[in-house]
């Protein structure tokens, strides 16, 4: 019997084949290829890109020149524009605006070898300290309500260059994803006073069938209602809303955490293509008290069909809890 | 400048690449393998699927044997059971219950080289018979809230057997995609007194620029808010919230426009694989006047990355206007 699971935080359901479950090694592999050939986000390129935003150069040297060991760029086909008004307006039935935010490009490595999975523990601080830097700077533009930070790692989950980044995509409007959460955290809230994120972690912390890793500040676990097998959340146990207000001490728990489980991930399922992205509470709500940032995380393992597109709903051929102890196993 | 556009039927934003817009040929092909090999829809191999729930065989012919122009079974992996009860429970902060449902296969001819483009209006009028017939007698079961008919063609968009076929999910629960549908057109009733999809086909009909065909019962447009490069929608003209209740004069229209879209689809495009889903109202609640039931279709031309997971927008490279216009050229 397979079984309906609904998500507290989104209301979403899934449901899970509980009955003829996917192993790791039932589903097609895919290959990464690695070719360098005119990489724009190797060092010796950097003129291929736009004039970067930011940088960390340990032994200094000119910016757009080698020598980093990270760097911040705009993204040179942005989905959105930095410059302009939103100039809102109707259209009949529809509503409009121009496509205004920010498109930027995180290059995690100069090794073009390398994933994010490969990193040392030090170079992964790093890159959660750029994410971090960039939101707080985002901020100060009026005009976005959202920042959105995602990975996506392999051709099935959509990467177009190989090199090693992550973006980062600044929003005029609070997406829908994020509001839904926002809705269902604040309706758990005002029921019982008490944040539905951290009731889950107290949950799952004591039930541990489903935690792949826990440390001194954040839990690693395959939700109760993943839409993809051997999907994980990653979060902070101390309550916050705000990524952007991560303390020194989480940066370097998280990275540990981070590299542990992508290294989990890539060995457990044969290095399968996967996204993941932030969500953190709004910009200009980053205080509330409802709301609870964490880190989700898909392994690109099956593909998304008609029954999905129509009702929302996702079928799921691997059971959290099988999920996590295949991933605990692989320590 | 790329657009951010609004969905007035589900409240979702779309963002559209207005300024460097994909064409048809600017998308990776897929090639449609056809083996025959042991295809458990061909005739002869009957006895490989579990026993049929109905057939058309206009010579007659006994169950389960050769002689059918089109066959109705249920899903030999199914992913959901019609038998059992839901049993309803809480899990700590999680809702769960048994994944009671039906699921089964519509095949739509006995020629295992044909896709549903490919086969005549009276064929194609047969197929949307079979959906009707199917709909309406699994109405009779009370623990059914709604009945999703969908169609995946092709490996990317999830199908596993090439022979073609269609697909029937029934449902314990209303999903949440309709759910967004249904409160949004609510909620637009209830300001205008006037269904926001009568308005939309009003628009688009008045407009021509979204239109790919229309004839004296339906509409098919590129939607004002495509997800999907090439996606597309067909809505009957004349109000009508339930699928079930499709007349006769309707089903001979829309096998028309069915195929008519289907093929420039596929000349246009490149055989890609697509999927397609019915909306129609929950079955509790079929005749309610702010509903309207349509045909939503998807090429599946691009990835779903880490920022559509993310944010539950989505960022389509063609505008709906190029590829109404491309569509219509291919006539």
């Amino acid at each position: 019997m397979s079984e309906f699971r609904r998500d507290p935080i989104t209301g979403r359901w899934i449901i899970v084949a509980t009955d003829t479950p996917r192993g790791p090694d039932d589903f097609e592999r895919e290959r990464h290829t690695r070719a360098v050939a005119t990489c724009p986000f190797c060092p010796g390129n950097e003129a291929m890109t736009p004039p970067e935003i930011g940088a960390v150069r340990p032994v200094g040297g000119a910016p757009n020149g080698p020598g980093w060991r990270l760097r911040m760029i705009p993204n040179k086909f942005p989905a959105l524009r930095i410059e302009g008004d939103l100039n809102r307006a109707g259209e009949g039935v529809y509503d409009l605006m121009n496509g205004i935010g920010a498109h930027e490009v995180i290059i995690e490595t100069p090794d073009h070898l390398k994933d994010l999975a490969d990193l040392s523990d030090a170079e992964i601080e790093q890159v959660i300290r750029a994410y971090q830097t960039r939101s707080l700077d985002l901020r100060g533009d009026r005009r976005f309500q959202y920042l959105l930070i995602f990975k996506n790692y392999g051709e099935t989950a959509g990467a177009s260059l190989v090199h090693a980044h992550s973006q980062l995509i600044a929003l005029p409007i609070v997406p829908k994803r994020v509001k839904e959460e926002l809705q269902c955290a604040d309706h758990y809230f005002e029921y019982k006073d008490r944040c539905v994120f951290c009731d889950m972690i107290q949950q799952e912390s004591d039930d541990r069938e489903r935690v792949v890793l826990e440390t001194a500040e954040f839990i690693c676990f395959a939700p109760f209602v993943s839409r993809f097998p051997f999907e994980l959340w990653i979060m902070p146990k101390a309550h916050a809303a705000d990524f952007g207000q991560i303390t020194e001490a989480q940066i370097v728990d998280l990275a540990g955490v981070m590299r542990h489980t992508l290294q989990r991930v890539k060995r457990t399922l044969h290095d399968p293509s996967y996204n993941f992205l932030i969500h953190t509470a709004p910009v200009t709500d980053h205080i509330r008290g409802e709301y609870h940032w964490h880190l989700e995380m898909m392994p690109r393992l099956t593909r998304v069909a008609g029954f999905e597109w129509g009702s929302g709903f996702y079928i799921n051929p691997t059971p959290p809890e099988a999920a996590a102890n295949y991933l605990r196993e692989s320590a």
